[in-house]
């Protein structure tokens, strides 16, 4: 190539679009919504707006939470609904659909899928015995559905609201969705309508309904409905007699080869789908709405920005991270069918024992309005229901895993401040939880066990979850002394604050375990210590077993709902007081004892990193002036347990939780939600740019940080030595920079000024 | 006239079709559904099929219970779902039509009635203004409506899912039903489909939904919808927006002047409705459906027939309270939107405090069968839903006003041997409420202030109705212990047993007034007596107010729902002891000062007609070996209180209690619920004969009855001397004949052998 200024000038055009390019870089293509798909993390990998309503994806049996399992299993149809990383019976999986060819005489089209393509706001595969493609994109509250057929073949598809997940023979199952009623309608030949009404699921709750209406971009030419075993070819419509119903249509084999599905949901009737279809999606461009999608996830993904230097592996962990954690809760305003609905509703709170230590907290980090919005449908929930929610799905309180969470998430909103809420209502019900019992179902809502919790000081043995349910409770209490002491309701405060303490009636101070000294422990109601407990409901015997520190789960004739902690060991939970933690350093021996036994715990294989309960358990060193074991701690937990692939998550993602807990440390942040700052590590990454809603901006940077030089050596706030290991939101809310300088080995930075404590 | 063999011929066939005809009377002609319909009787007015589930009337404004008001108040139209007799808030008023003529620009087309004519499945008004009549006649689950227009008026209908009754401008006023959502279609020139959802109203339920599906048989002409205030008269349909939603359609003002409408209606869907109407009145014949109906009553009034010489006034009377006794709970097998519906589905509990003493003794009576499909679908709900009802409407279980009393239903199906009942299922279910504190909201279902109950033997001063709860739990748990006997688990009978004793700790022996001695008080939990009890929440001031045995109702300010009896004074509940009236007699210092306590009781106008926990009351003289005294009390308070007016019953029926107690009475049968025999007093009716289930019949019959001999002389069973003032449900079921000998003087008949007793 001949030099010359035009050629200069061409390379120098090139280089700015260019680098324009890299400066508008689209974030939101680093989500990868298979990581987490596979093992455990479960995650759901369709397409989804941000908090948004309809989730289409792959049911791959009945069997999966998600709906998805990998590739070769089977692919039952396309339904709807779908939750994200959740454990236990499925919930969902509504309004199925499913593309075949062939005659119009058999209900299960199930196939097997030859390949599948995967990314955000987009699910594509390719079935293997018929060759049919299908492309899936949503709105808000419409799934859009770009189906492919083979040339010459017969265009069908099974609609289908008889299907959800999890279905059981038993007709009462626990955690399994039981069927009440569906209904299908053809009303037109290019549109179908109907319901699928389903109870139970794992928070075991009331029927809800969703409804449908299904639109195709080509006319019907040859239907059939099908109720209860058998096929209709007469009947255009199958009414609601509690049996199964379906329709198998048929648009040819001639014309073009691609049908487009527009499939709008409501929980209110079919004609608010239509009308869904209708506000959101009046059109028939497949990737217009791709578009629409992508541009509002970029809209908040883009609120954190990584340095360039960011490996591609770090921005998808990171990215995908910020993602699982906003497609839940559920945004169902104005589709509420229990109440009038001028006001936020959102559904799909599973749980907040899950989500609110990382997933609560990164959202109002990065998307406060929302934060407000969700807050005050809880609120309304507790307003209109009588309890606010802990689990909630279907519209429908339930499960209680442990405590009543939800004060943690109101008292993280206000002591960073949110506005928009009102928290004297919030400290009503808050108080609630607190003063009066749930009653006959205690996994519906409130304080299971809550009258001798307060008589005793905590929850004895024998009522389900005792341990567990102590140590959330008394956390929930300082949540409610925090909010009572802002609202200058002193005489509330100081109750409450008293409360806190209650975990530690459960600590045995003498008993000894590898080398560590005092465990929450199981104790009866007359106040004696168990070694030895019951299970069983023999009158007869008493069958026993010991119960140690690190029994995780009782024996397998013990229901798993009913052991003493919550799918964790003593050692887990005696770690987990996150608001008095100088008082656990001092019940566990002092400092160099609670060194220890943060080693043993972590050197022993005690830690579960797939479990929300030890989430704060490798930042706990900060606390004894060690921040950098902390971060040591970190960054081997990340290396050994996450990453880009499919099994990239250690545990069930519950709604985003074990994917905030990541992305929170990629930027060397952490939060103890329900406090007012974050704790600080050793960022993953050099530089992260947040743009606040408030239209500052804040930067967390890293000098000399290399793999060598992963200790912090020095930290300034704009400029100025900030000699704390932690951050209060308001700084972060102020703007500016906060730089750490790296070394190669531990510093003094961070040991002496400890992070807050009640 | 010449008399000749011919004529005489002709007589004697025209005597012997007379008689005949007079064999065959059709008992159900006797029903007035006008009687108890105004003043404080609270009736339904309008047709309903037994137990059925449409019920249409003229709502009277949005303020009645029962929808209807007496001329000249206004008619603002006619909805398809009412109760009947009931108190506080109203429930449903859903699906409401109008007839009208002119312009299709003015939703409110409330008009006055010129005349109105109601008889059993029928109702009939002229309006004033148009002279439009409608006429009224239902199914099961549709109603039919033949409109006749004035020749050459516009005939125009209003179908109004937006309205309902109890409606209130306070967003969640207590007891207000509240607007949740409707939605509206013109299917076709002939088809209009729709719902209704509503929340809240008395029982403070959830939202229940209400779906539509109205046919007419004249094409529509014209038509426009509504939504929110404004008219559409190009859309066909308006989807639910948390916004009412209406339509006006005009049929001409040519052609017949006779419009006739079915409306379906269905808690499941609109098409379900539809299929009601299909399976239903696939026809338009008006007459058709009426006769059905009464057919339908006619073979359940006529398993009890009344001696020929009964005057007609107390035929209207007996067979309008049979009448009343079965229009609710109502059938809604099949329409349930909660749970897989092949089990009976009752719903319109309201409520078992108010119909467990007459209105399910007498259904057991006459139709046992449906008594047991009643009790199946009540463990439906607890096995479901965790709880028995006790109130229960629009799907939703609450209020309780005072025990958990299905155990008294359960346990009077125990006694009365029916079968077909899970009792192992029904005493768990029972042990449930007596065990499982309810939580939250007391007032749903369960026992509010259980704990206490338990801990203290009564529920103590300061929770909500501890008067009445502590009575109403003491009885709860002699039916449990009852039921636990009979499947001889002896160590619940024998601790519930004793805690059927727990009236007795609030049994204040010392109290003295207007003679009597000994009255249920409240009592603090420290076990203080209280004279002057506290109302408000100032925790500054504590105001009081004395209360003393006549105390009715607390003063205004205090809420009417947190006072210590329900509805009701000490002197009415110090005599309220079903299961234990000797120890009552006792306590109340013999049987000499237990007389003189009735009489003052009766005579000083401290008996209240109008409330349930009296009903046993007047019958109290038999277990002092007087049953002449309790016959001469209820032949007063009937001739002071019952007739054939509209006002013709003396309290809210409450689903029919007011009329059961009336009608056993007549018949001189008095069932004691839960326990399996029946009090006999002096029959209003000569004779009555019942033809049982089982086959066999039952009469009772009385000898030289007259307004003199009113006292029973002597009784006989089956010709043997029967000399104890009750009577055996087994001696019924066994058929036969019961002879009461009257005289002019009370006798030593049933003085020796007092009724049983726990």
């Amino acid at each position: 190539m001949k030099i010359n200024a035009k050629t200069i000038l061409f390379l120098s055009i090139s280089l700015f679009l260019e680098m324009t390019v890299i400066a508008q870089e689209k974030v939101h293509t680093y989500v990868d919504p298979m990581i987490g798909s596979e093992g455990v993390g479960r995650v759901f990998v369709g397409p989804s707006c941000p908090y948004g309503m309809v989730k289409p994806s792959p049911d791959c049996t009945a069997g999966p939470n998600s709906g998805w399992l990998p590739i070769p299993k089977e692919v039952t149809g396309f339904s709807q609904v779908h939750v994200s990383g959740t454990g236990g019976g499925p919930k969902y999986g509504n309004i199925q659909i499913m593309p075949f060819s062939g005659g119009l005489d058999k209900l299960d089209q199930t196939s097997f899928r030859a390949e599948e393509n995967v990314k955000l706001g987009y699910y594509e595969t390719v079935f293997k015995e018929n060759g049919i493609k299908t492309e899936i994109t949503t709105g808000e509250k419409v799934s859009f559905y770009r189906i492919t057929y083979p040339k010459d073949q017969v265009k069908a598809l099974k609609i289908d609201p008889g299907f959800f997940l999890g279905e059981q023979e038993e007709p009462d199952g626990r955690e399994a969705q039981q069927f009440v009623g569906s209904q299908i309608e053809i009303v037109s030949d290019t549109e179908i309508r109907g319901y699928s009404r389903i109870r139970g699921g794992w928070n075991n709750g009331r029927a809800y309904t969703v409804y449908f209406w299904a639109v195709f971009d080509q006319p019907i030419a040859k239907h059939v409905t099908y109720k209860d075993g058998k096929f209709y070819p007469n009947d255009r419509a199958q009414f609601d007699s509690g049996k199964k119903t379906a329709a198998l249509v048929s648009f040819g084999n001639e014309g073009k080869q691609e049908l487009n599905v527009k499939i709008g949901i409501s929980f209110l009737s079919e004609l608010k789908a239509k009308n869904n279809i209708k506000v959101e999606i009046p059109h028939w461009d497949f990737n217009a709405v791709l578009a629409t999608l992508e541009n509002k996830w970029e809209q908040l993904l883009n609120r954190i920005r990584l340095s360039a230097d960011t490996s591609v592996d770090y921005k998808k962990m990171f990215y995908t991270g910020l993602y699982h954690t906003m497609i839940m809760p559920v945004d169902r305003t104005n589709e509420n069918p229990l109440w009038t609905n001028n006001e936020p509703y959102y559904d799909d709170f599973y749980t907040i024992w899950d989500t609110f230590r990382t997933s609560s907290p990164l959202i109002t980090l990065i998307d406060s309005k929302r934060k407000v919005e969700i807050i005050n449908a809880m609120l309304n929930i507790y307003k209109r229901e009588g309890y606010l929610p802990e689990g909630r799905s279907g519209n429908d309180n339930g499960r209680t895993q442990g405590g009543s969470n939800a004060e943690v998430v109101l008292a993280d909103a206000f002591v960073k401040n949110l506005t928009g809420i009102d928290y004297e209502l919030a400290l009503k019900a808050m108080l609630k939880d607190a003063t009066v019992p749930p009653g006959g179902n205690e996994e519906k809502e409130g304080r299971g066990g809550l009258l001798d919790y307060i008589r005793l000081g905590y929850v004895p043995y024998g009522t389900d979850r005792a341990g567990n349910r102590t140590i959330d409770y008394s956390y929930n209490d300082y949540n409610i002394a925090v909010v009572a002491k802002g609202l200058n309701k002193m005489e509330l405060y100081e109750r409450y604050m008293k409360q806190a303490d209650s975990w530690q009636n459960l600590w045995r101070a003498d008993y000894t375990d590898k080398g560590a000294t005092g465990f929450i422990m199981p104790k009866d109601a007359n106040g004696k210590w168990l070694d030895d407990i019951v299970f069983g409901e023999s009158k007869i015997q008493k069958p026993t077993f010991k119960y140690t520190p690190v029994i995780i789960e009782s024996p397998w004739y013990v229901c798993h709902w009913c052991v003493f902690f919550y799918e964790g060991t003593s050692w887990e939970y005696s770690f987990s007081i996150p608001h008095d933690v100088p008082e656990l350093v001092r019940k566990s021996g002092g400092e160099k004892a609670f060194e220890t036994r943060l080693d043993t715990f972590f050197n022993s294989n005690l830690y579960n990193v797939a479990n929300e309960p030890s989430f704060l358990t490798p930042c706990l060193y900060h606390w004894i002036g060690k921040p950098y074991l902390s971060s040591d701690r970190i960054s081997t937990i990340i290396k050994n347990n996450f990453n880009t692939s499919h099994k990239g998550l250690p545990g069930n993602d519950d709604s985003g939780a074990m994917s905030s807990w990541l992305a929170f440390h990629m930027m060397g942040l952490y939060p103890n939600a329900g406090q007012p700052y974050y704790l600080l590590n050793t960022p993953l990454i050099k530089q992260t740019t947040m743009t606040l809603e408030n239209g500052k901006s804040f930067t967390i940077s890293t000098k000399k940080r290399s793999d060598k030089n992963k200790y912090i050596k020095a930290a300034f706030l704009n400029g100025k030595p900030h000699n704390k290991a932690w951050i209060s939101h308001d700084d972060i809310m102020n703007g500016g920079e906060l730089l750490f300088e790296m070394d190669s080995k531990p510093s003094a930075w961070g040991t002496t000024i400890l992070p807050p404590t009640k």
